[in-house]
């Protein structure tokens, strides 16, 4: 899979993307990550970006002609299955989402900066917007690496382990139960005897009821999808 | 306000927290951010701080010593509001929980890692756990970062223009309208000509009706709230 990100702060993306999961997947050829900075797209002599709104009010917008002739470049190149936005008000960002385009063979992430992206950008290059949730941040930029992180993670073999990815919380609509490990009494704060009896079987029904317990406490919504 | 994050991919952090709003409100001495390696409160010669979760199950669990010794060694320096932990499982944050807390003093974040952290830390030493949205990760980091840069940009004189936060999506519960820069025509997409008309009342009229109408269609939960 490749992920092309055009950012107007593509430095901000390089640690995210340059340790962990995302490191080895990346080193172990099960993804390719290019991150672009937009300025290189920009005609203007001061690689300026970004301009006043029309009908004034605070803050910059991003222009559309560098995002424009940026992702046509990438375009050239071969096939996008989507062009993603990253925007409070997109579409909610979630597991299911993650799994969806984790299939995905190539996609670009274009990061919003300053007071927001001329809108003919979203209407007619974007194919998908999406949130990473209801807060305002500085930029797209950590929502793109949040997205990054959750798709590379599923591609089989970037993770050490599938088994650990597949007990994930959202994968199965269950919250995870509670995890212990040692050591069994800390500071007199005991792991539950059960976990400690060895019986496999009412370990692993232990562990499904509070599960269950705990999405039904917390998260009785995923119950209900 | 201070924000101490722990975790055990320090380097992960560096540079989200290292440019763009957050950085310059740091430099401003708005903001204090201390990274904090996880290893360095580990006992162990190897510096460990996972071990195998009881009960049996494929991943690694963050141990609760190292954290405890952490959270206890910057406690006895400072008062701290809260001790949050980054989790798929928690609170969801949003735009309101990021203006409370942006009013706070001292805060830890915790950042998980691995396949969780020992329960007992949640249940003893954490105040508040959340979630930055429904999708699971490599780790905390990413939302550490998420929680840090969408409260240091709320401190008074973190952004150069106050006006421009405001405005912001979710913060009158409506989501912002269309905005758009030049050039006025781009490939024949077209401004919307009001905004171009340089009649203000009318221009402020168009853009609460299309923030009320995108609300409406994108994300009307917003409106009940």
């Amino acid at each position: 899979m490749r992920i092309d990100i055009i950012s107007v702060v593509p430095e901000m993306l390089e640690s995210p993307l340059g340790c962990s999961i995302v490191k080895r997947a990346c080193d172990a050829g099960l993804a390719e990550i290019h991150v672009h900075n937009l300025r290189d797209w920009s005609t203007n002599k001061h690689r300026k970006v970004d301009d006043y709104p029309f009908g004034g009010e605070a803050g910059m917008v991003m222009q559309i002609e560098p995002v424009d002739r940026c992702i046509t470049e990438l375009k050239s190149q071969r096939d996008y299955d989507e062009v993603i936005f990253t925007a409070p008000d997109g579409e909610t960002f979630n597991q299911k989402m993650a799994n969806s385009l984790s299939l995905l063979n190539n996609i670009i992430i274009l990061c919003g900066h300053y007071k927001g992206i001329d809108y003919r950008i979203r209407e007619h290059l974007i194919t998908k917007e999406i949130s990473v949730g209801d807060y305002v941040l500085t930029g797209g930029e950590m929502p793109a690496a949040i997205i990054t992180d959750a798709i590379v993670r599923l591609i089989p073999g970037a993770m050490g382990d599938e088994q650990s990815a597949l007990s994930d919380s959202f994968q199965d609509n269950l919250l995870e139960g509670p995890i212990y490990t040692r050591p069994a009494v800390y500071k007199g704060w005991e792991v539950p005897p059960i976990l400690l009896s060895g019986h496999e079987a009412k370990i692993a029904e232990w562990k499904h009821q509070q599960s269950v317990e705990r999405t039904m406490r917390l998260r009785p919504d995923l119950l209900e999808g």
